[in-house]
């Protein structure tokens, strides 16, 4: 159910705060770990900013490579972003402990997880003073995925049919809250 | 029920993605507009990251100031945040006009919007690059507090019984989710 996603649409992916999970590769290694903190900058050309702490694995492979991928989990992998956001990858290979299934992302040759409910290949702007200062790497998007039972012309889907496809936002210790409720706005007169 | 926030917690009001309203002042003026792109980046001390677009009144108010905050928003006020994302404050006062109650911020004044279930005051840190380039502005948050019916000891509880309270995450022209649902991550072995 893999579809391709407009660059315009991009911003769309994380403007609601999902958590993501990170994806890096340099060198015939590569990494996997969680982001609470990211944001859309800017949708055209589509930017986004994520924070990346300095002292990560993927920090390194990501100031190496020049690019990561942003892979949005989805309610079924709650246990899989909790870990992998709480084990170094300097040590172990965490795609192969925990046998997570991947494909090479479309443009950039990316690992990205199958299973996730959308993706992104995002190509690294150097900004050596954010990066240092507040560990905030700030990217342009390249390649946007989704799954199009949760996400399609430019818009999520959450409904009661599709749960286990819902985002997941942390709100701390391996506590997510997701998206089950939704209300459409009306502007005041 | 507003209880202060230990500044060491502030990162969790928004780690989980929801929309924010921003508000400002300066010299006899104010402002409230709606960002859906915001993040913690830093939790000691504790930093954040807001894109306010530079045509954007806010930001005029925000560069004269050198502080921001930023009020978290429940479901309740969904149609306020929903307008005045959608309205400039440079010819509307857009307190007066939709008669938005609000309260003095204990440490830099700003106008905090009540009924918010929780509020940052914020000071500028000036990147001029970051702010010219991304819209992105850092910040350091100088004062938190919560709505303890939903935040409490560093932590959101989001129930059945305080829905109205949940926060917004919005994913596109007025249209809202909330965190109705929460599921505890285990780790893998």
């Amino acid at each position: 159910m893999r579809q391709p996603v407009e660059l315009a649409h991009a911003s769309r992916l994380i403007n609601h705060g999902p958590t993501v999970l990170v994806s890096s590769a340099f060198g015939g290694r590569s990494n996997l770990m969680a982001a609470a903190w990211s944001m859309p900058v800017e949708f055209t050309p589509p930017r986004v900013a994520v924070v990346i702490d300095k002292s990560t694995f993927t920090r390194e492979l990501v100031a190496a490579s020049g690019c990561f991928a942003i892979n949005i989990p989805g309610r079924a992998l709650a246990d899989l972003s909790f870990t992998v956001g709480s084990v170094s990858g300097r040590e172990v290979d965490k795609f192969q402990r925990y046998a997570v299934p991947h494909f090479a992302g479309p443009v950039l040759g990316l690992p990205l997880v199958e299973g996730c409910v959308a993706w992104m290949e995002c190509r690294l702007i150097p900004e050596p003073h954010t990066q240092d200062a507040y560990d905030t790497c700030f990217a342009e998007v390249v390649s946007a995925q989704a799954d199009a039972r949760v996400f399609a012309g430019g818009k999520w889907f959450f409904t009661d049919d599709n749960t286990e496809l819902h985002t997941l936002h942390h709100l701390g210790r391996g506590h997510f809250a997701w998206p089950a409720r939704s209300v459409q706005a009306r502007l005041l007169p």
